[in-house]
């Protein structure tokens, strides 16, 4: 254990790795290549400005379909007082001929009419048969020199600065380059970037990965970024833990490439070789970062000594965990990317949102956190995601991201914070909140709103926790099944009291039953909350404040069983799939929840209570163009049926207005 | 002529277009394929939804290097009583095993230590030599259940939506979806499209374009489009003007795409062979639409009869010249493409601007205008660009779009207008905006200043047109050489004229010689401007207000010479370059103007006055950070350098204060 993690603040961090790409002569463009114009030019980086070789238009041209003249020769003409030209022949002067646009103009000839504005004639006189050959044409108005005329260099003078090195290219910026004489372009050429998985749990994706395998995608996400910024990714084969197998690899890869990406073995464990290996090629500048999450990620340089002269080149450690892997991607390699490119980063939009809960973090690190953003009523939201650094549905879900900066401890619920977005504005407008109660009809709502231009983003916080979000403007709509002990009834006393005096629809979105979820075919012969009081029975609760929650204390209660007779009533999950995943992992025994849920992963399922669970939408919302698309799903007839294929699912009263409050 | 231009407003012209495809069954996603993961998947629209096919973790992993133990066995353990358990062994209790990150947990244990909390001993009691493989650890705090585990489905649990049809993949979805189980993916094809290039007169992209030849780019950059907007191109080969040949090509491209974008032929002159071929093999929706530019475009279906059931295509007709056809399609296979592949179009961000100039509108049409934005202290500013169809350089020049709807005449200088965005509201604070008078070292300053972050946009519109965008608030900087006569002195009078009592700083850019542009080798032997009034020599001038003809003007009452004695004195251009072109296309034989534009197009130069050229810049633009690598270049060798290698140029007094007013 002779290498340690250093806390090296991030721009010190960047300072040390910026400092050592300097010294090698690599903290600067890439040379340029030659590519031709039509080989996938757009989003490639002039390496050199395009000056203009040839002017356009390079003659003069006809602007229109029209007759060319010379404008001394209209000298008078009159509505009263036409002009006569005399189509062809070789007079020195009134003379004319029909150009089709982008013909070159006459020598002679200095203007041009179009062919709206004159009167063609036949050898009579009449009106000519064919416009465009006549005998003669008559004109009511004189032009004046080069009217009517794409003069030359009207669009590009030769000589002139088409476009500045450094510009990345667009389709339109291809047709001005083609335009005044080029057929190729000098552009940057792509960084190359060699992304080298290790691990001896890794197996390749697509594999049926054992227990105790991972299936290795850090290395297909990181190739994806580096594609995406500009560069070329080679994503190399599997490396196992073997000290000799990775320096090997990490040479072999140095000699190709302009970046090593050294995945996973970045921190201090046992199997752990990046920090040795890269110090026995080179040289480790860092090792350990003051940023949460990505902390031990390593900057570092290869020397290689083959060929004529000594390089280096520059290779990054990156901490296995995928949030911390795509973290340090956009923390390093895209920075690294384009500076190389000369591109300017895009800087992302930002906004002010308000947190919608407390969040902590560490006092000693930048804490990066995922966040989903969206608009309620005037407020601008941010939602934190799980900040587990291996929840890569943590990224799949953000819109948008904050820095908690070193120093702070954390920032309570209300406070406004800078996200940095993923999305657009326009896009986050489209963002319904549904925070409230799980229900697995809301990920098929999901998938079906996102074919409508809506992406509903849902908070399992249980039916209680969703009312006090509606009461804090911080939801569109909440689900929730909250029985009343007292009149047996759903929801509707819940809502007088936690909103008292707000507008709201309450509308049905399904009957459902509820239950007991056991392990397959219920070895343990569980049948009814009686049952939880057995010493051999392992419960899983759903936490407080959820209708299932509310369910289970409203039955126990009746039953006279008392919560401390019950093992594993403390163990609490946020949704009915995590209390099925509790089951089907052997964590606990039984647990009570939603068909659905247990069929999902496999688990018998005991029915017991039918229960209704609503939606419980704002007045101001259940008008607004947001959520019509999600009205509308619940009279659609394939939502319907989509709901019917989950079983324990009654849509019966699926839409029916239960009540209106307020 | 049996075909005519209808001018059916934009909104009827798509629906038109979209009944038609909808009747055809095209208006919708089309099928989808499957691709491997890692075949450049990013990009791509998703065609069905995502369900999680495995949880992930997929078994109960250490989250941590530290010990898998019993939580059971940990309870009562206290800093000042410690709990000793064995390391591996058979004991049914009190049984630990060091694990790193992301192996299983043994099925015997519930939790995991952080090697960091616990005391590794070796037999004897002492620290052990190796702390991951002790006799026995000693912990000194209790743990709960199933803490520093990462339980199966932490992250991903199987049957979960991961993510809905209609998503455009970014590179952290491929890792989602490869956590839960996915090798391959199921997204829309990407949509065919044909280009055809129809023309006689067209030459391919690196041909030595003749007189009369144009070389032919509008497929260039209508592919680039296409792929771009997500889609696969095909560029033709130049079809010429022949119907039965055009014919043919539509047909065989046709069999082969989803759609097919005729270009040019689309107007009705006498060579426009696309709406009758169209109408041969199918049918003109639309001919000629009310936007400009833009006009004459058909939208079209193409009939196949070929095969077991007849389909249609839908083919558009695309204008010939370049900004029309950019604008085409953005109009109209943009959109299409998006529909096919389900991707909710991208709206531009955009913004009000204020119009810097007067624009004219022609009243029938939505005119479609380019413009430059930029800020100019709490100013936003929109400058129109050249409106001619035929100058590709407005499409690159430009920062957005604004439409001036159909009905309007024109806007007056001043108006605010809503602008739709091509470039980020970050890029837009990074314009120069220079507008004055014009020099080629303004080229070479652009090209240098987009290597430091900044855009210099220059209008030409004279030395004084500059001092009245200043005294606006429209300008950052203006180039200025007024000759003040009585003086003799540059600039001075005119800025305490124009500009009284502002605060401003002028700074010399560069000392220059005036002299007569002539063709090469002088053939009419000009050597002064008293052989202006020669009746075999015609003048090229430039407009009123710039320095240059402020200069010839003192020049010629100094010589006692009337402007009418002058031929050409009314032809007037707005740059030096434009007036070397004017003589460079024989529309002129001299102009009065700088060496360098001679040079740029091989004339001849006739070196008569040396000038003082000047930067005009406010006082609160002279300390902006925006103007700081503008005013550091002024300094630097390699930017003097550059001037110096153009002819006529003085760099002695560069970045020179000359004065400060106000």
């Amino acid at each position: 254990m002779t290498i340690y993690l250093h806390d090296i603040p991030l721009p010190e961090a960047r300072k040390r790795f910026e400092s050592s790409l300097t010294s090698a002569g690599l903290w600067g463009l890439l040379e340029a290549e030659e590519i031709p114009l039509d080989q996938n030019a757009i989003v490639r980086v002039l390496a050199e400005p395009v000056w203009a070789k040839t002017s356009s238009p390079h003659y003069h041209s006809a602007a229109m379909d029209g007759f060319a003249v010379r404008s001394g020769d209209t000298i008078g003409a009159l509505p009263t007082q036409p002009v006569l030209l005399k189509y062809g022949g070789y007079d020195e002067i009134n003379k004319t001929v029909y150009v089709d646009t982008g013909d070159p103009l006459p020598e002679w000839a200095d203007a041009e009419i179009p062919i709206e504005n004159v009167e063609p004639l036949d050898d009579l006189g009449h009106p000519a048969a064919d416009p465009r050959h006549p005998a003669s044409i008559q004109i009511r108005a004189a032009v004046t020199p080069w009217s009517h005329v794409r003069v030359i260099g009207e669009d590009i003078i030769a000589t002139q600065l088409v476009l500045p090195a450094g510009h990345m290219l667009r389709p339109v910026d291809l047709g001005a380059i083609a335009a005044c004489g080029h057929d190729s372009v000098r552009v940057v050429r792509k960084p190359r970037v060699a992304i080298i998985p290790t691990g001896s749990e890794l197996v390749p994706i697509g594999s049926q990965a054992r227990r105790g395998e991972i299936i290795e995608y850090n290395s297909l996400v990181m190739a994806s970024q580096v594609r995406l910024w500009g560069g070329k990714a080679t994503r190399m084969p599997i490396t196992p833990d073997v000290f000799e197998d990775i320096k090997k690899r990490v040479e072999e890869a140095s000699l190709e490439h302009d970046l090593v990406l050294l995945n996973a073995g970045s921190s201090a464990g046992s199997e752990d070789f990046s920090a040795r290996v890269i110090e026995t090629l080179g040289e480790v500048l860092v090792h350990g970062i003051a940023v949460r999450p990505g902390h031990p990620v390593i900057l570092g340089m290869i020397d290689l000594h083959r060929g004529d002269t000594p390089r280096r080149i520059p290779i990054i450690g990156v901490p296995g965990y995928p949030v911390s892997a795509a973290l340090t991607g956009e923390l390093f390699v895209e920075p690294l990317i384009t500076k190389w490119l000369g591109k300017t980063q895009s800087e992302p939009g930002h906004i002010t949102a308000t947190l919608t809960r407390k969040v902590t973090s560490p006092p000693g690190d930048d804490d990066y956190m995922r966040v989903v953003v969206g608009r309620v009523g005037e407020k601008i939201l941010a939602a934190p995601l799980s900040r587990g650094a291996g929840v890569i549905t943590s990224l799949v879900r953000a819109d948008g991201i904050a820095v908690l900066p070193r120093g702070s401890q954390g920032l309570p619920a209300g406070e406004k914070i800078k996200v940095n977005l993923f999305r657009s504005f326009t896009e986050l407008e489209k963002v319904i909140f549904a925070i409230g109660s799980h229900d697995m009809t809301l990920d098929i709502m999901a998938q079906f709103l996102a074919q409508c231009d809506r992406r509903m983003v849902s908070a399992n916080v249980g039916s209680l926790g969703g009312l006090v979000a509606v009461s804090r403007n911080e939801a569109h709509l909440a689900g929730s099944h909250l029985l009343d002990p007292n009149s047996g009834e759903y929801n509707l006393s819940y809502v007088e009291q936690y909103l008292p005096g707000r507008k709201v629809k309450i509308v049905n979105l399904v009957g459902r039953q509820q239950g007991l979820l056991v392990q397959k075919d219920n070895p343990k012969r569980i049948e009814s909350l009686e049952d939880l009081t057995r010493p051999d029975v392992k419960y899983v609760n759903r936490q407080r404040g959820a209708g299932t929650r509310v369910l289970l204390d409203y039955r126990l209660d009746k039953l006279g069983i008392a919560a401390d007779e019950i093992n594993g009533y403390q163990h609490e999950e946020f949704s009915h799939l995590s209390v099925a995943a509790a089951i089907s992992s052997k964590r606990a025994d039984c647990g009570l929840g939603i068909a659905a849920a247990a069929e999902a992963l496999g688990l018998s399922f005991i029915a017991l209570y039918e229960e209704r669970y609503d939606l419980i939408i704002p007045a101001e919302f259940f008008t607004d163009s947001l959520l019509s698309p999600l009205l509308e799903l619940l009279a659609a007839s394939e939502f319907q049926q989509a709901v019917l294929s989950l079983p324990g699912y009654d849509v019966t009263h699926m839409g029916s207005l239960i009540a209106e409050l307020g």
